[in-house]
């Protein structure tokens, strides 16, 4: 242990009893914590993340110190470049461009691995489980792709990976579904997983205005990336809803094999319609389990107003479970974000110096290949559902009806209809229509949606959306 | 181990391959479990929630099985009176209404203590950990009471004591404050935890009914006993809101000591005042904490309509925290039942035997005498809040003059004045008028509403409830 870094630490440790509002000239708290053993931690990767959880051990020492009963100390932080500016203030010793320098200190035990993508966080996360540590990480695409080869690593060398920042953030759903729930057999779980749709999507629906513009604000508010396809396209979504389901329903799926439509398609115009039906629009990831098997899916659905899930708004997240024995839970929180992401590493941190990770990893349900799937997945075709069908149709006589009869020769009732003036849209002599279907198989939806497009008096394609049941 | 007991879990385990319903013909399950190590447990009181837990035990065993790494064998049920009907249909030779049966068998290690009440509740469970039983409950009533003893005696004993299934039921609220939000100081918990009250409040609110009749339907539903008095007057909440306000913060606080008030003096009419400016009334426990110390109390109190809390409808319970890194979190579910609380009390059936709960009862800071408390409890009269006031008042010039003269005198200004026609009550010469407030201190708005009271223009008494922050 550097010198510099010990004594910084050691002064930061003496101020806890300062923290302590009501002994603040008693050295006893400080006393007892200077007493207490001590599990050293690294952090690998000093991104915004990485500089919350930092900031988190070093500042507020007395929280994880009280729950973890022991200190929690920062003994190194990887990066690439020490000379680039740093968010949190580090003692000097503890920064270190080496991995070596974790890798070959048996002290460090505990190594919160923050680097994001694939490379080479994969290789530094195995060379860590060899080197004997237990990972904490919020890499939820590393684990999305590499979760099998990562977690059976872990289980070989007696190790453990510890993730609840993945999936949701600050809502600690994975501690949740895989402890607190465990008495249950989950039957739904639906979320709204990814907080920059959800923005987009508040955006657009509060002020009226196109994707592109929702996106752009989001961007600047730090909601989106320069980039941003993943989290608008589905896959973000879907690679957490993959993780989810092979936790709460023992399911093996790749998140590839999840289908996802995202909000990148996503007109305003529906979001109108559906406020009109008595609907929000939700990126809503979606896992049900029956006799039939387990449906699982991303895309923009329309959830009835009121539900909980339909009043989730801006960058925040939600998911709502229901267990055979627990009945419905509903939790909602912020989905990203530096500190919420922190607060889930930091307590993956104290559970794992605690040993409880060890003990949950052990008959953790992930990435496992031990035993067969517990559940058969349903082919996208057969998932039952209801649909919101917008088109634009000509103004004329007998159109209802053709249309009613495509959604009939595949076996689909008609739930509710709106027909407007026309929108401006098309060539002026049409008009929007729009139908709220009863349940039918998503292939039948499917079908009935392309052969309304073969109709003349269509306009356009027809925009088809999921409804939750 | 009885004979016919052991038979008829063996026969039970065996189906275990059934249940999985991918290898319906595979024995690989069956044969995984039972070479599974056991560990066996005890339930003691056969009520409503522990028939739930042993019907959990007994028919869905490879859940807990899967996600405990070993066998949970229920090996004996301690009942009063062994001839009376049970809800759970037990194999014969668990059940028994000896509890020296479960304190002489040293291979019993984790007992569920479900007896409601003080006592015998509080001897037996202190019988339990002499005998070296890690415990679980349910019974907030008697943490609320006696558990600085009992928590005391587990220490000592180097026992643990689960009790998620006391407060909120279906919600984890207990494991997420311990362990899932550790990282963070939470400055603010509210919560609505009594499903009997908010059933009540939301039946007055929905239907305009008076208490008594919603009281009397509540019964009916089963979600009242036939007194009430213990969930309608504050007391459960505050109980609960003791337990949550030792764990979040490390206050030192019995509950006799949170001012609390019930839900049993609402009228209907302040539901629906309440209503028209935007507000829904639930009997709300809270807790603030600010540099000035800890708020605590429970009351009926206006929560702006939309704000998730506001929406919290019939037996569901609800809890809102804020934490310094994780932000607002929010969780919604079924406060009590039978199988709701039986889900929380397996979990920690499931978490004992792994070896969590040892873990994480170490370092909890409940009903633990080492140390100081880390905050100062506020005085009820200095607690800023905002507040209701209706009061009934003679229709003639100047009333609202000495009103507004009589808050002001304690230094509260006003916010909004609703007045109506008569509305039949008071001698028909009067109006209601409802006032609600700007901040103010408690003490001074219980002045000033002592002070209106004495104004001749005012007939009858004033009601005065809180407004959520």
């Amino acid at each position: 242990m550097g010198g510099a870094a010990g004594t910084g630490q050691a002064l930061r440790l003496q101020a806890f009893a300062q923290i302590f509002p009501f002994q603040p000239t008693s050295l006893r708290f400080s006393e007892r914590v200077k007493a207490m053993q001590k599990t050293k931690v690294a952090i690998v990767g000093m991104g915004t993340v990485g500089s919350g959880v930092a900031q988190l051990l070093l500042d507020h020492g007395d929280r994880t110190a009280r729950h973890a009963g022991r200190v929690l100390w920062l003994e190194k932080v990887v990066v690439r470049d020490k000379s680039k500016a740093r968010l949190a203030d580090l003692p000097e010793d503890v920064l270190t461009d080496n991995l070596q320098d974790v890798l070959d200190d048996p002290d460090i035990t505990v190594v919160a691995q923050l680097i994001g993508g694939l490379e080479p966080a994969r290789s530094i996360m195995l060379q860590l489980l060899e080197a004997g540590k237990d990972i904490v990480t919020a890499n939820k695409a590393l684990l999305a792709e590499h979760g099998p080869e990562l977690f059976e690593k872990a289980r070989q060398l007696g190790r453990s990976i510890a993730f609840e920042a993945s999936v949701a953030g600050g809502i600690p759903i994975i501690t949740n579904i895989s402890q607190c729930l465990s008495a249950n057999q989950l039957s739904s779980l639906e979320g709204i997983l990814n907080g920059t749709s959800n923005f987009i999507v508040t955006q657009m629906d509060r002020l009226g205005m196109p994707y592109d513009q929702a996106v752009k604000i989001a961007q600047e508010k730090g909601y989106a990336e320069a980039d941003p396809t993943m989290d608008v396209d589905g896959t973000d979504a879907a690679q957490k809803l993959a993780i989810l389901a092979h936790l709460a329903f023992g399911a093996h799926v790749s998140w590839r094999d999840i289908p996802r439509v995202g909000i990148d398609q996503l007109d305003p115009a529906d979001l109108q319609y559906a406020r009109e039906l008595g609907y929000r629009i939700k990126l809503l990831a979606t896992a049900h389990l029956d006799q039939a098997g387990l449906e699982l899916h991303v895309a923009p659905t329309l959830v009835r107003a009121g539900l909980p899930l339909a009043e989730v708004q801006d960058a925040f997240n939600a998911i709502a479970v229901v267990g055979d024995a627990v009945g419905p839970v509903f939790y909602h929180g912020l989905g990203a974000g530096q500190m919420p992401t922190a607060s889930a590493v930091v307590a993956d941190i104290i559970d794992t110096a605690v040993g409880r990770t060890k003990l949950t990893f052990q008959t953790l349900e992930l990435f496992s290949s031990a035993g067969p799937p517990r559940v058969r997945l349903r082919a996208f075709d057969e998932l039952p559902g209801r649909y919101y069908f917008r088109l634009h149709v000509a103004d004329s006589p007998g159109v209802l009806a053709k249309i009613t009869g495509a959604l009939g020769e595949q076996g689909i009732s008609i739930a509710s209809v709106i027909q407007h003036e026309p929108d401006g849209r098309g060539d002026g002599t049409t008009v929007p229509l729009v139908v709220m279907t009863h349940e039918a198989p998503e292939g039948a939806a499917g079908r009935a949606a392309t052969a309304i497009e073969g109709l003349p008096e269509v306009c356009g394609n027809v925009v088809r959306l999921r409804v939750k049941a």
